[in-house]
Protein backbone atom coordinates (compact mmCIF):
# COMPACT_ATOMS: atom_id res chain seq x y z
CA UNK A 1 0.00 0.00 0.00
CA UNK A 2 0.91 3.81 -0.73
CA UNK A 3 2.44 5.39 2.12
CA UNK A 4 1.14 8.73 1.19
CA UNK A 5 3.03 10.99 4.89
CA UNK A 6 6.78 8.92 4.28
CA UNK A 7 6.56 9.73 0.53
CA UNK A 8 5.68 13.23 1.07
CA UNK A 9 8.25 13.77 3.31
CA UNK A 10 10.92 12.39 0.33
CA UNK A 11 8.99 14.78 -1.91
CA UNK A 12 9.92 17.68 0.34
CA UNK A 13 13.46 17.02 1.07
CA UNK A 14 14.08 16.67 -2.63
CA UNK A 15 12.36 20.09 -3.74
CA UNK A 16 14.33 21.51 -1.12
CA UNK A 17 17.54 19.77 -2.11
CA UNK A 18 17.06 21.40 -5.43
CA UNK A 19 16.67 24.48 -5.02
CA UNK A 20 19.80 25.45 -2.21
CA UNK A 21 20.08 28.33 -0.04
CA UNK A 22 23.31 29.38 -0.55
CA UNK A 23 25.55 32.23 -0.68
CA UNK A 24 25.82 33.65 -5.12
CA UNK A 25 25.32 35.74 -7.32
CA UNK A 26 22.36 34.42 -7.98
CA UNK A 27 21.16 34.07 -4.03
CA UNK A 28 17.85 36.08 -4.26
CA UNK A 29 16.99 34.04 -7.34
CA UNK A 30 16.78 30.87 -5.01
CA UNK A 31 14.95 32.46 -2.66
CA UNK A 32 12.61 33.85 -4.71
CA UNK A 33 12.31 30.28 -6.48
CA UNK A 34 12.17 28.30 -2.80
CA UNK A 35 9.66 30.84 -1.59
CA UNK A 36 6.70 29.14 -4.32
CA UNK A 37 8.23 25.88 -4.47
CA UNK A 38 8.08 24.85 -0.87
CA UNK A 39 4.75 26.93 0.10
CA UNK A 40 3.18 23.28 1.02
CA UNK A 41 0.99 23.16 -1.62
CA UNK A 42 -1.44 20.16 -1.69
CA UNK A 43 1.38 18.00 -4.12
CA UNK A 44 -1.30 16.60 -5.87
CA UNK A 45 0.83 15.78 -9.05
CA UNK A 46 3.48 14.08 -6.86
CA UNK A 47 1.35 11.92 -4.92
CA UNK A 48 -0.34 10.84 -8.44
CA UNK A 49 2.79 10.40 -9.70
CA UNK A 50 4.28 8.28 -6.80
CA UNK A 51 1.21 6.43 -6.49
CA UNK A 52 0.86 5.29 -9.94
CA UNK A 53 4.76 3.68 -9.72
CA UNK A 54 3.57 1.77 -6.83
CA UNK A 55 0.48 0.88 -8.13
CA UNK A 56 2.66 -0.33 -11.14
CA UNK A 57 5.21 -2.69 -8.84
CA UNK A 58 8.05 -0.31 -8.07
CA UNK A 59 8.61 1.82 -4.85
CA UNK A 60 7.09 5.33 -4.84
CA UNK A 61 10.46 6.41 -4.01
CA UNK A 62 11.62 5.70 -7.35
CA UNK A 63 9.38 8.23 -9.56
CA UNK A 64 10.61 11.03 -6.72
CA UNK A 65 12.71 12.93 -9.60
CA UNK A 66 9.34 12.98 -12.05
CA UNK A 67 7.45 14.06 -9.32
CA UNK A 68 9.53 16.73 -8.43
CA UNK A 69 10.08 17.70 -12.07
CA UNK A 70 6.39 17.56 -12.33
CA UNK A 71 5.58 20.07 -9.39
CA UNK A 72 8.58 22.34 -10.27
CA UNK A 73 6.45 23.27 -13.98
CA UNK A 74 3.19 23.66 -11.67
CA UNK A 75 5.06 26.05 -9.67
CA UNK A 76 6.67 27.85 -12.22
CA UNK A 77 2.98 28.18 -14.48
CA UNK A 78 1.81 29.86 -11.24
CA UNK A 79 4.20 32.26 -10.49
CA UNK A 80 4.05 33.41 -14.12
CA UNK A 81 0.42 32.98 -14.06
CA UNK A 82 0.18 35.58 -11.41
CA UNK A 83 2.14 38.38 -12.98
CA UNK A 84 0.67 41.56 -13.69
CA UNK A 85 0.47 40.95 -17.42
CA UNK A 86 -1.39 37.77 -16.71
CA UNK A 87 -3.46 37.47 -13.98
CA UNK A 88 -2.61 39.95 -11.82
CA UNK A 89 -2.85 38.26 -8.99
CA UNK A 90 -1.90 39.55 -5.26
CA UNK A 91 -1.95 36.33 -3.37
CA UNK A 92 -1.19 32.44 -3.74
CA UNK A 93 -1.71 30.05 -1.01
CA UNK A 94 -2.55 32.54 1.38
CA UNK A 95 0.89 34.62 0.87
CA UNK A 96 1.76 37.27 -1.11
CA UNK A 97 2.07 36.35 -4.92
CA UNK A 98 5.91 35.89 -5.56
CA UNK A 99 6.38 39.12 -7.83
CA UNK A 100 4.43 41.20 -4.90
CA UNK A 101 7.67 40.20 -2.52
CA UNK A 102 10.70 39.96 -5.43
CA UNK A 103 9.28 41.88 -8.16
CA UNK A 104 7.93 41.40 -11.72
CA UNK A 105 11.97 41.27 -13.04
CA UNK A 106 13.17 38.00 -10.84
CA UNK A 107 9.62 36.50 -10.48
CA UNK A 108 9.88 35.96 -14.44
CA UNK A 109 13.20 34.27 -13.95
CA UNK A 110 12.11 32.47 -10.88
CA UNK A 111 8.86 30.83 -13.13
CA UNK A 112 11.81 29.99 -16.26
CA UNK A 113 14.77 28.79 -13.45
CA UNK A 114 12.14 26.00 -12.34
CA UNK A 115 10.65 25.30 -16.00
CA UNK A 116 14.37 24.64 -16.52
CA UNK A 117 15.19 22.90 -13.11
CA UNK A 118 12.06 20.15 -13.80
CA UNK A 119 13.95 19.01 -16.65
CA UNK A 120 17.70 18.90 -15.11
CA UNK A 121 16.08 17.18 -11.96
CA UNK A 122 14.45 14.49 -14.50
CA UNK A 123 17.55 13.76 -16.07
CA UNK A 124 19.80 13.88 -13.33
CA UNK A 125 22.30 11.18 -12.85
CA UNK A 126 20.62 9.86 -9.61
CA UNK A 127 17.51 9.50 -11.54
CA UNK A 128 19.32 8.10 -14.84
CA UNK A 129 20.79 5.68 -12.39
CA UNK A 130 17.58 4.48 -10.74
CA UNK A 131 15.22 4.72 -13.93
CA UNK A 132 17.36 3.74 -16.75
CA UNK A 133 18.08 6.17 -19.60
CA UNK A 134 15.26 4.71 -21.94
CA UNK A 135 12.01 5.76 -19.35
CA UNK A 136 14.31 9.32 -18.24
CA UNK A 137 13.83 10.17 -22.19
CA UNK A 138 10.54 9.18 -22.33
CA UNK A 139 9.58 11.07 -19.43
CA UNK A 140 11.22 14.19 -20.60
CA UNK A 141 9.20 13.73 -24.16
CA UNK A 142 6.40 13.32 -22.54
CA UNK A 143 6.40 16.06 -19.45
CA UNK A 144 7.72 18.89 -22.21
CA UNK A 145 4.63 17.63 -24.57
CA UNK A 146 2.08 18.03 -21.46
CA UNK A 147 3.34 21.06 -20.09
CA UNK A 148 4.04 22.78 -23.71
CA UNK A 149 1.94 24.21 -26.46
CA UNK A 150 -0.35 21.68 -27.09
CA UNK A 151 -0.60 20.96 -22.94
CA UNK A 152 -0.69 23.60 -20.12
CA UNK A 153 1.00 26.52 -22.55
CA UNK A 154 -1.78 25.81 -24.91
CA UNK A 155 -4.65 26.04 -22.33
CA UNK A 156 -2.94 29.27 -20.83
CA UNK A 157 -3.58 30.60 -24.36
CA UNK A 158 -7.09 29.44 -24.99
CA UNK A 159 -7.44 31.07 -21.56
CA UNK A 160 -6.49 34.28 -22.70
CA UNK A 161 -8.62 34.62 -25.44
CA UNK A 162 -12.09 33.18 -23.74
CA UNK A 163 -11.76 36.34 -21.17
CA UNK A 164 -14.46 38.11 -22.36
CA UNK A 165 -15.45 36.37 -24.80
CA UNK A 166 -19.03 35.35 -24.44
CA UNK A 167 -18.95 32.92 -27.66
CA UNK A 168 -16.81 29.84 -26.10
CA UNK A 169 -19.04 27.37 -25.30
CA UNK A 170 -18.18 24.00 -23.53
CA UNK A 171 -16.05 22.15 -26.00
CA UNK A 172 -13.67 25.60 -25.38
CA UNK A 173 -14.17 25.49 -22.21
CA UNK A 174 -12.96 21.78 -21.92
CA UNK A 175 -9.88 22.23 -24.28
CA UNK A 176 -8.94 24.90 -22.49
CA UNK A 177 -9.08 22.95 -19.20
CA UNK A 178 -7.30 19.49 -21.05
CA UNK A 179 -4.50 21.79 -21.58
CA UNK A 180 -4.68 24.02 -18.50
CA UNK A 181 -5.32 21.22 -15.63
CA UNK A 182 -5.76 18.02 -17.17
CA UNK A 183 -2.13 17.86 -19.27
CA UNK A 184 0.30 18.22 -15.77
CA UNK A 185 -1.93 15.68 -13.94
CA UNK A 186 -1.95 13.34 -17.18
CA UNK A 187 1.78 14.19 -17.32
CA UNK A 188 2.18 13.12 -13.04
CA UNK A 189 0.43 9.73 -13.61
CA UNK A 190 2.36 8.86 -17.25
CA UNK A 191 5.63 9.71 -15.50
CA UNK A 192 4.99 7.41 -12.08
CA UNK A 193 3.99 4.43 -14.04
CA UNK A 194 7.65 5.67 -17.03
CA UNK A 195 9.34 5.10 -13.54
CA UNK A 196 8.29 1.61 -12.98
CA UNK A 197 8.76 0.45 -16.32
CA UNK A 198 5.05 -0.35 -17.12
CA UNK A 199 3.84 -1.13 -20.20
CA UNK A 200 1.31 0.45 -23.01
CA UNK A 201 -2.23 -0.83 -21.38
CA UNK A 202 -1.34 0.22 -18.19
CA UNK A 203 0.28 4.15 -19.47
CA UNK A 204 -2.74 4.42 -21.23
CA UNK A 205 -5.26 4.02 -18.30
CA UNK A 206 -3.24 6.36 -16.37
CA UNK A 207 -3.93 8.70 -19.10
CA UNK A 208 -7.87 8.01 -18.92
CA UNK A 209 -7.38 8.71 -15.36
CA UNK A 210 -5.83 11.32 -15.13
CA UNK A 211 -8.42 13.33 -17.47
CA UNK A 212 -11.02 12.53 -15.64
CA UNK A 213 -9.66 13.82 -12.50
CA UNK A 214 -7.65 16.41 -14.59
CA UNK A 215 -11.45 17.80 -15.72
CA UNK A 216 -12.97 17.48 -12.27
CA UNK A 217 -9.95 18.97 -10.04
CA UNK A 218 -10.45 22.14 -13.13
CA UNK A 219 -14.54 22.21 -12.51
CA UNK A 220 -14.28 21.64 -8.72
CA UNK A 221 -11.48 24.75 -8.75
CA UNK A 222 -13.94 26.59 -10.81
CA UNK A 223 -16.78 25.83 -8.05
CA UNK A 224 -14.69 26.89 -5.00
CA UNK A 225 -14.32 30.38 -6.84
CA UNK A 226 -17.62 30.64 -6.31
CA UNK A 227 -18.66 28.86 -2.72
CA UNK A 228 -15.21 28.27 -1.40
CA UNK A 229 -13.49 30.54 1.48
CA UNK A 230 -10.69 32.90 0.66
CA UNK A 231 -8.89 31.73 3.83
CA UNK A 232 -9.30 28.10 3.33
CA UNK A 233 -8.29 28.47 -0.24
CA UNK A 234 -5.54 31.16 -0.10
CA UNK A 235 -6.36 32.75 -2.89
CA UNK A 236 -8.77 35.68 -3.62
CA UNK A 237 -12.43 34.22 -4.97
CA UNK A 238 -15.00 35.43 -7.23
CA UNK A 239 -12.00 36.20 -9.75
CA UNK A 240 -13.30 34.34 -12.65
CA UNK A 241 -16.59 36.15 -12.26
CA UNK A 242 -14.74 39.40 -11.77
CA UNK A 243 -12.67 39.02 -15.17
CA UNK A 244 -15.57 37.76 -16.79
CA UNK A 245 -13.98 34.80 -17.35
CA UNK A 246 -16.76 31.76 -18.74
CA UNK A 247 -16.71 28.38 -16.67
CA UNK A 248 -18.73 25.47 -16.30
CA UNK A 249 -20.09 27.28 -13.40
CA UNK A 250 -20.88 30.63 -15.29
CA UNK A 251 -22.89 28.17 -17.67
CA UNK A 252 -24.51 25.71 -16.31
CA UNK A 253 -24.93 26.30 -12.54
CA UNK A 254 -23.08 24.82 -9.30
CA UNK A 255 -24.90 21.92 -9.18
CA UNK A 256 -24.98 20.55 -12.17
CA UNK A 257 -20.91 21.42 -12.47
CA UNK A 258 -20.55 19.65 -9.24
CA UNK A 259 -22.72 16.17 -11.07
CA UNK A 260 -20.28 17.02 -13.85
CA UNK A 261 -17.24 16.65 -11.38
CA UNK A 262 -18.84 13.31 -10.16
CA UNK A 263 -18.93 11.62 -13.31
CA UNK A 264 -15.76 12.43 -14.34
CA UNK A 265 -13.92 11.44 -10.65
CA UNK A 266 -16.06 8.00 -11.95
CA UNK A 267 -14.85 7.67 -15.05
CA UNK A 268 -10.92 8.15 -13.39
CA UNK A 269 -12.08 5.59 -11.06
CA UNK A 270 -13.55 2.61 -13.32
CA UNK A 271 -10.02 2.92 -15.21
CA UNK A 272 -8.05 1.46 -12.47
CA UNK A 273 -9.85 -1.61 -12.85
CA UNK A 274 -6.93 -2.49 -15.11
CA UNK A 275 -3.97 -2.76 -12.72
CA UNK A 276 -3.77 -6.02 -10.84
CA UNK A 277 -2.69 -4.28 -7.48
CA UNK A 278 -4.24 -2.63 -4.72
CA UNK A 279 -5.98 0.61 -6.42
CA UNK A 280 -7.83 2.17 -3.52
CA UNK A 281 -5.67 4.91 -2.78
CA UNK A 282 -6.01 6.48 -6.62
CA UNK A 283 -10.19 6.32 -5.81
CA UNK A 284 -9.96 7.88 -2.79
CA UNK A 285 -7.73 10.15 -3.63
CA UNK A 286 -10.08 11.18 -6.96
CA UNK A 287 -13.06 11.42 -4.88
CA UNK A 288 -11.12 13.03 -1.91
CA UNK A 289 -10.48 15.81 -4.67
CA UNK A 290 -14.06 16.08 -6.15
CA UNK A 291 -15.36 17.21 -2.66
CA UNK A 292 -12.04 19.57 -1.77
CA UNK A 293 -12.67 22.82 0.04
CA UNK A 294 -9.39 24.39 -0.68
CA UNK B 1 34.41 18.86 -43.66
CA UNK B 2 31.40 20.85 -42.36
CA UNK B 3 29.00 22.00 -44.70
CA UNK B 4 27.68 25.12 -43.29
CA UNK B 5 25.01 25.94 -45.81
CA UNK B 6 23.45 22.54 -46.43
CA UNK B 7 23.29 22.14 -42.40
CA UNK B 8 21.61 25.36 -41.80
CA UNK B 9 19.02 24.95 -44.60
CA UNK B 10 17.81 21.56 -42.44
CA UNK B 11 18.58 23.23 -39.21
CA UNK B 12 16.14 25.98 -40.44
CA UNK B 13 13.52 22.80 -42.07
CA UNK B 14 13.53 21.70 -38.35
CA UNK B 15 12.57 24.62 -36.27
CA UNK B 16 9.98 25.32 -38.53
CA UNK B 17 8.22 21.68 -38.70
CA UNK B 18 9.08 22.00 -35.08
CA UNK B 19 6.32 25.26 -34.65
CA UNK B 20 3.61 24.16 -37.11
CA UNK B 21 1.50 26.72 -38.63
CA UNK B 22 -1.93 25.28 -38.61
CA UNK B 23 -5.46 26.25 -37.33
CA UNK B 24 -6.13 25.47 -33.33
CA UNK B 25 -7.44 27.21 -30.64
CA UNK B 26 -3.41 28.39 -29.59
CA UNK B 27 -3.02 29.50 -33.50
CA UNK B 28 -1.88 32.82 -32.46
CA UNK B 29 0.64 31.38 -29.52
CA UNK B 30 2.33 29.35 -32.69
CA UNK B 31 2.29 32.29 -34.44
CA UNK B 32 3.79 34.14 -32.02
CA UNK B 33 6.62 31.89 -31.45
CA UNK B 34 7.11 31.46 -35.22
CA UNK B 35 7.29 35.04 -35.28
CA UNK B 36 10.77 35.23 -33.12
CA UNK B 37 12.30 31.24 -34.02
CA UNK B 38 12.01 31.91 -37.31
CA UNK B 39 13.53 35.68 -37.34
CA UNK B 40 16.54 34.52 -39.11
CA UNK B 41 19.57 34.84 -36.23
CA UNK B 42 22.94 33.89 -36.84
CA UNK B 43 22.33 30.91 -35.83
CA UNK B 44 25.77 30.45 -34.07
CA UNK B 45 24.45 27.93 -31.23
CA UNK B 46 23.00 25.32 -34.28
CA UNK B 47 26.57 26.09 -36.19
CA UNK B 48 28.51 25.15 -33.06
CA UNK B 49 26.76 21.88 -32.46
CA UNK B 50 26.53 20.70 -35.50
CA UNK B 51 30.60 21.26 -35.74
CA UNK B 52 31.36 19.65 -33.11
CA UNK B 53 29.39 17.07 -34.21
CA UNK B 54 30.93 16.61 -37.39
CA UNK B 55 34.24 17.54 -35.80
CA UNK B 56 33.90 14.10 -33.40
CA UNK B 57 33.25 11.71 -36.83
CA UNK B 58 29.79 11.92 -36.97
CA UNK B 59 27.44 13.76 -39.41
CA UNK B 60 26.39 16.67 -38.27
CA UNK B 61 22.72 15.93 -39.31
CA UNK B 62 22.82 13.87 -35.99
CA UNK B 63 22.97 17.15 -34.08
CA UNK B 64 19.85 18.89 -35.78
CA UNK B 65 17.72 18.36 -32.83
CA UNK B 66 19.87 18.91 -30.13
CA UNK B 67 21.24 21.89 -32.53
CA UNK B 68 17.41 23.18 -32.41
CA UNK B 69 16.85 23.14 -28.88
CA UNK B 70 19.64 25.32 -27.98
CA UNK B 71 18.31 27.20 -30.46
CA UNK B 72 14.56 27.56 -29.03
CA UNK B 73 16.69 28.23 -25.70
CA UNK B 74 18.33 30.90 -27.36
CA UNK B 75 15.18 32.34 -28.68
CA UNK B 76 12.88 31.86 -25.60
CA UNK B 77 15.35 34.34 -23.42
CA UNK B 78 15.40 36.96 -26.35
CA UNK B 79 11.25 37.10 -25.81
CA UNK B 80 11.59 37.27 -22.44
CA UNK B 81 14.76 39.51 -22.14
CA UNK B 82 12.58 42.39 -24.05
CA UNK B 83 10.05 42.39 -21.83
CA UNK B 84 9.28 45.88 -19.97
CA UNK B 85 9.89 44.56 -16.73
CA UNK B 86 13.21 43.20 -18.17
CA UNK B 87 15.24 44.87 -20.64
CA UNK B 88 11.87 47.06 -22.36
CA UNK B 89 13.55 46.46 -25.67
CA UNK B 90 10.90 47.50 -28.88
CA UNK B 91 13.84 45.98 -31.92
CA UNK B 92 15.00 42.71 -32.10
CA UNK B 93 16.56 41.76 -35.25
CA UNK B 94 15.41 44.63 -37.09
CA UNK B 95 12.15 44.22 -36.18
CA UNK B 96 9.39 44.82 -33.54
CA UNK B 97 10.04 42.76 -30.00
CA UNK B 98 7.43 39.86 -29.57
CA UNK B 99 5.69 41.60 -27.22
CA UNK B 100 5.22 44.68 -28.97
CA UNK B 101 3.39 42.83 -32.22
CA UNK B 102 1.80 39.92 -29.65
CA UNK B 103 1.14 41.61 -26.15
CA UNK B 104 2.59 41.26 -23.43
CA UNK B 105 0.90 37.98 -22.01
CA UNK B 106 1.31 35.81 -25.34
CA UNK B 107 4.91 36.78 -25.59
CA UNK B 108 5.81 35.26 -22.05
CA UNK B 109 3.46 32.67 -22.98
CA UNK B 110 5.66 32.21 -26.11
CA UNK B 111 8.70 32.11 -24.14
CA UNK B 112 7.48 29.54 -22.05
CA UNK B 113 6.14 27.58 -24.81
CA UNK B 114 10.04 27.87 -26.57
CA UNK B 115 12.32 26.94 -23.38
CA UNK B 116 9.43 23.78 -22.95
CA UNK B 117 9.58 23.00 -26.55
CA UNK B 118 13.08 22.42 -26.44
CA UNK B 119 13.07 19.45 -24.41
CA UNK B 120 10.48 18.26 -26.43
CA UNK B 121 12.68 18.30 -29.21
CA UNK B 122 15.48 16.73 -27.81
CA UNK B 123 13.99 13.98 -26.47
CA UNK B 124 11.65 13.10 -28.83
CA UNK B 125 11.12 9.88 -30.95
CA UNK B 126 13.76 11.18 -33.86
CA UNK B 127 16.61 12.22 -31.31
CA UNK B 128 16.37 8.97 -29.45
CA UNK B 129 16.24 6.37 -32.68
CA UNK B 130 19.31 8.35 -34.04
CA UNK B 131 21.20 9.13 -31.06
CA UNK B 132 20.41 7.11 -28.45
CA UNK B 133 18.61 7.19 -24.93
CA UNK B 134 21.57 7.48 -23.14
CA UNK B 135 22.75 10.45 -25.32
CA UNK B 136 19.69 12.06 -25.03
CA UNK B 137 19.34 12.02 -21.01
CA UNK B 138 22.67 13.44 -21.19
CA UNK B 139 21.77 16.32 -23.54
CA UNK B 140 18.64 16.94 -21.13
CA UNK B 141 20.74 17.11 -17.87
CA UNK B 142 24.07 19.30 -19.46
CA UNK B 143 21.02 21.80 -21.68
CA UNK B 144 19.14 22.26 -18.21
CA UNK B 145 22.21 22.58 -15.88
CA UNK B 146 23.88 25.22 -18.36
CA UNK B 147 20.54 26.64 -19.26
CA UNK B 148 19.04 27.48 -15.47
CA UNK B 149 20.32 28.86 -12.21
CA UNK B 150 23.43 28.21 -12.28
CA UNK B 151 23.71 29.21 -16.05
CA UNK B 152 21.64 31.38 -18.42
CA UNK B 153 18.86 32.47 -16.03
CA UNK B 154 21.41 32.94 -13.47
CA UNK B 155 23.46 35.15 -15.78
CA UNK B 156 20.09 37.33 -16.31
CA UNK B 157 19.14 37.27 -12.39
CA UNK B 158 23.77 39.16 -11.97
CA UNK B 159 22.49 40.85 -14.79
CA UNK B 160 19.73 42.40 -13.08
CA UNK B 161 21.41 43.14 -10.04
CA UNK B 162 24.67 44.94 -11.47
CA UNK B 163 22.59 47.46 -13.34
CA UNK B 164 23.28 51.30 -11.86
CA UNK B 165 25.73 48.95 -9.09
CA UNK B 166 28.62 51.20 -9.45
CA UNK B 167 30.62 48.50 -7.23
CA UNK B 168 30.67 45.57 -10.04
CA UNK B 169 33.99 45.13 -11.15
CA UNK B 170 35.32 42.29 -13.71
CA UNK B 171 34.95 39.08 -11.37
CA UNK B 172 31.38 39.98 -11.38
CA UNK B 173 31.30 40.71 -15.15
CA UNK B 174 32.59 37.80 -16.22
CA UNK B 175 30.47 35.47 -14.09
CA UNK B 176 27.74 37.15 -15.60
CA UNK B 177 29.45 36.79 -19.30
CA UNK B 178 29.88 33.19 -18.25
CA UNK B 179 26.32 33.01 -17.02
CA UNK B 180 24.27 35.28 -19.79
CA UNK B 181 26.31 33.90 -23.08
CA UNK B 182 28.91 31.42 -22.62
CA UNK B 183 27.10 28.68 -20.63
CA UNK B 184 24.74 28.13 -23.93
CA UNK B 185 27.47 28.37 -26.24
CA UNK B 186 29.15 25.67 -24.24
CA UNK B 187 25.84 23.56 -24.31
CA UNK B 188 25.95 23.99 -28.03
CA UNK B 189 29.62 22.81 -28.23
CA UNK B 190 28.79 19.64 -25.98
CA UNK B 191 25.58 18.37 -26.82
CA UNK B 192 27.51 18.35 -30.60
CA UNK B 193 30.02 16.47 -28.93
CA UNK B 194 27.40 14.04 -26.94
CA UNK B 195 25.09 13.07 -30.61
CA UNK B 196 28.45 11.77 -31.71
CA UNK B 197 29.00 10.00 -28.43
CA UNK B 198 32.43 11.67 -28.28
CA UNK B 199 34.30 10.76 -25.11
CA UNK B 200 35.46 12.91 -22.30
CA UNK B 201 38.52 14.30 -23.20
CA UNK B 202 36.58 15.89 -26.32
CA UNK B 203 33.49 17.32 -24.28
CA UNK B 204 36.46 18.76 -22.14
CA UNK B 205 38.21 20.29 -25.07
CA UNK B 206 33.87 21.40 -26.28
CA UNK B 207 34.32 22.96 -22.89
CA UNK B 208 36.88 25.08 -22.51
CA UNK B 209 36.35 26.51 -26.22
CA UNK B 210 32.98 27.60 -25.67
CA UNK B 211 34.12 29.43 -22.98
CA UNK B 212 36.74 31.05 -25.01
CA UNK B 213 34.36 31.70 -27.84
CA UNK B 214 31.16 32.58 -25.20
CA UNK B 215 33.61 35.28 -23.24
CA UNK B 216 34.79 36.79 -26.57
CA UNK B 217 31.31 37.46 -28.08
CA UNK B 218 29.75 38.87 -25.39
CA UNK B 219 32.49 40.98 -24.94
CA UNK B 220 32.11 42.09 -28.66
CA UNK B 221 28.94 42.45 -27.87
CA UNK B 222 29.47 45.17 -25.82
CA UNK B 223 31.97 46.51 -28.29
CA UNK B 224 29.52 46.94 -31.01
CA UNK B 225 26.75 48.42 -28.57
CA UNK B 226 29.10 51.41 -28.64
CA UNK B 227 30.92 51.09 -31.92
CA UNK B 228 28.26 49.27 -33.93
CA UNK B 229 25.57 50.74 -36.46
CA UNK B 230 21.99 50.18 -35.45
CA UNK B 231 20.59 48.60 -38.42
CA UNK B 232 23.28 46.14 -39.00
CA UNK B 233 22.98 44.93 -35.44
CA UNK B 234 18.98 44.93 -36.22
CA UNK B 235 18.56 46.68 -32.63
CA UNK B 236 19.32 49.68 -30.29
CA UNK B 237 22.41 50.16 -29.58
CA UNK B 238 24.21 52.49 -26.86
CA UNK B 239 21.63 50.21 -24.38
CA UNK B 240 23.99 50.04 -21.91
CA UNK B 241 25.10 53.01 -21.17
CA UNK B 242 21.66 54.36 -21.39
CA UNK B 243 20.77 51.74 -18.61
CA UNK B 244 23.96 52.18 -16.32
CA UNK B 245 24.69 48.80 -17.17
CA UNK B 246 28.75 48.72 -16.38
CA UNK B 247 30.41 46.25 -19.13
CA UNK B 248 34.03 45.10 -19.91
CA UNK B 249 34.02 48.46 -22.19
CA UNK B 250 32.97 50.83 -19.35
CA UNK B 251 35.46 49.51 -17.41
CA UNK B 252 38.20 48.93 -19.68
CA UNK B 253 37.80 51.21 -23.00
CA UNK B 254 37.06 49.56 -26.64
CA UNK B 255 40.63 48.70 -27.84
CA UNK B 256 41.30 46.83 -24.54
CA UNK B 257 38.30 45.10 -24.72
CA UNK B 258 38.83 44.10 -28.13
CA UNK B 259 42.63 42.71 -26.92
CA UNK B 260 40.62 40.67 -24.75
CA UNK B 261 37.58 39.50 -27.28
CA UNK B 262 40.97 38.01 -29.13
CA UNK B 263 42.45 36.51 -26.48
CA UNK B 264 39.54 34.21 -25.43
CA UNK B 265 39.12 33.62 -29.05
CA UNK B 266 43.24 32.30 -29.42
CA UNK B 267 42.27 30.37 -26.28
CA UNK B 268 39.44 29.26 -27.63
CA UNK B 269 41.21 28.00 -31.23
CA UNK B 270 44.16 26.21 -29.18
CA UNK B 271 41.58 23.80 -27.50
CA UNK B 272 40.68 22.62 -30.66
CA UNK B 273 44.29 20.77 -31.16
CA UNK B 274 42.93 17.51 -29.32
CA UNK B 275 40.66 16.83 -32.06
CA UNK B 276 42.14 14.32 -34.78
CA UNK B 277 39.86 15.80 -37.37
CA UNK B 278 40.13 18.78 -39.49
CA UNK B 279 38.68 21.71 -37.22
CA UNK B 280 39.75 24.73 -39.38
CA UNK B 281 36.49 25.51 -39.53
CA UNK B 282 35.41 26.24 -35.71
CA UNK B 283 38.96 28.26 -35.54
CA UNK B 284 37.65 30.45 -38.47
CA UNK B 285 34.41 30.27 -37.04
CA UNK B 286 35.49 32.41 -33.79
CA UNK B 287 37.81 34.31 -35.25
CA UNK B 288 34.61 35.67 -37.35
CA UNK B 289 32.84 36.41 -34.69
CA UNK B 290 35.52 37.93 -32.96
CA UNK B 291 35.48 40.44 -35.58
CA UNK B 292 31.89 40.57 -36.82
CA UNK B 293 30.10 43.80 -37.03
CA UNK B 294 26.62 42.72 -36.40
Amino acid sequence: MFNEAAYLEEVEALLSAHVPQKEALQARLFEAERYSLLAGGKRVRPLLCGAFCALCGDEAGHALWFAAAVEMIHTYSLIHDDLPCMDDDDLRRGRPSNHKVYGEALALLAGDGLLTKAFETIACPQARETCGNEAVARAVSCLAELAGDHGMVGGQVIDLSTENNEAAGLDVLQAMDEGKTAALIEAACVLGCLAAHAGEEQIHAARVYAHGVGLAFQIRDDILDVIGDQAALGKKTGVDAHNGRRTYVSLLGVEKAQQLVEEYTEQAVRALAVFPGDSSYLADFARRLAQRMH
